[in-house]
């Protein structure tokens, strides 16, 4: 589960990523060229990936490490595998 | 140039990420089950990309089409294919 | 359509990662470290991409120039981003 | 470490995708349509992708799990999520 630290850490970047968002609108708004916005865009998920490193690393170091140590890491592991999988667009390929 | 139709698809769009990511935000406060965090952060970045197509579509259909044209293409290709790339994760490769 | 030195430049490619792939087999074979084999799958996949990218550059300088040039750009605009977007791993999205 | 059916399986997919590398090799030489060369790359990546999944899921399985119940997983944690994000095109991000 997530702790102070991670729930910290994470909530000051998607306060961030709030702002890029608004930023991408207003681009918009002001017809921006669409390379410029295209660039703030990958910025913006680029953003959100690393909120989700952080969240994964705290959920192996707390959940799947306690399933293991109870015996019971494999539907943990199974599940981790096809959620990284999924991230990583490997479940289209 | 973005056009009306390409700027209110996409305010529209990225109103409901700005949506999504407060979502995620009341998730990690209420310390959600991290892997449905993971997923609903996934869920954001794929909205995300959904923008950035709709915004390169457009960018193709005017700015590189209208190059094309008038003979100097070469240089919008060039940046068009730096950015694909770029955003489906090749620079680094 | 391809041309002479786009042709060249990926064969010289895949020659190369056809290298790879049998390098990743040794390793396979050895029992080497799982990391390792990862990364050197990685490493394969964005040789792969680089193939992708040359083609795709030669694709817009030749065939989407020459459709738009006709006035016939829609249909090949439309294919083109189809193929980056889902590249990109944005179909899934 | 990588065991026998991870071994079997992995290489069976390997030959394959060795196969495909070839039939790439081939399309370019016949000057195939550009996106049906990119199609097939693609496809390679795909496959590629999906030896990296069982050898990283056996990794996490046996290697990993093994130093959690020593009481030393945090390092193989940690080069995990590494591997994992890199992998994920998220070291760039």
């Amino acid at each position: 589960m997530i702790n102070e630290a991670v729930k910290k850490d994470s909530l000051t970047r998607l306060k961030k990523i709030e702002g890029q968002i608004r930023g991408i609108m207003r681009m918009i708004e002001d017809e921006k060229y669409c390379i410029d916005i295209i660039n703030q865009i990958s910025a913006a998920e680029k953003a959100l990936s690393g909120v989700s490193k952080i969240v994964m690393k705290r959920h192996v170091e707390s959940c799947v490490t306690g399933a293991i140590l109870k015996g019971e890491g494999e539907e943990m592991i199974e599940e981790l595998m096809d959620t990284v999988f999924k991230f990583a667009g490997i479940g289209k390929k």
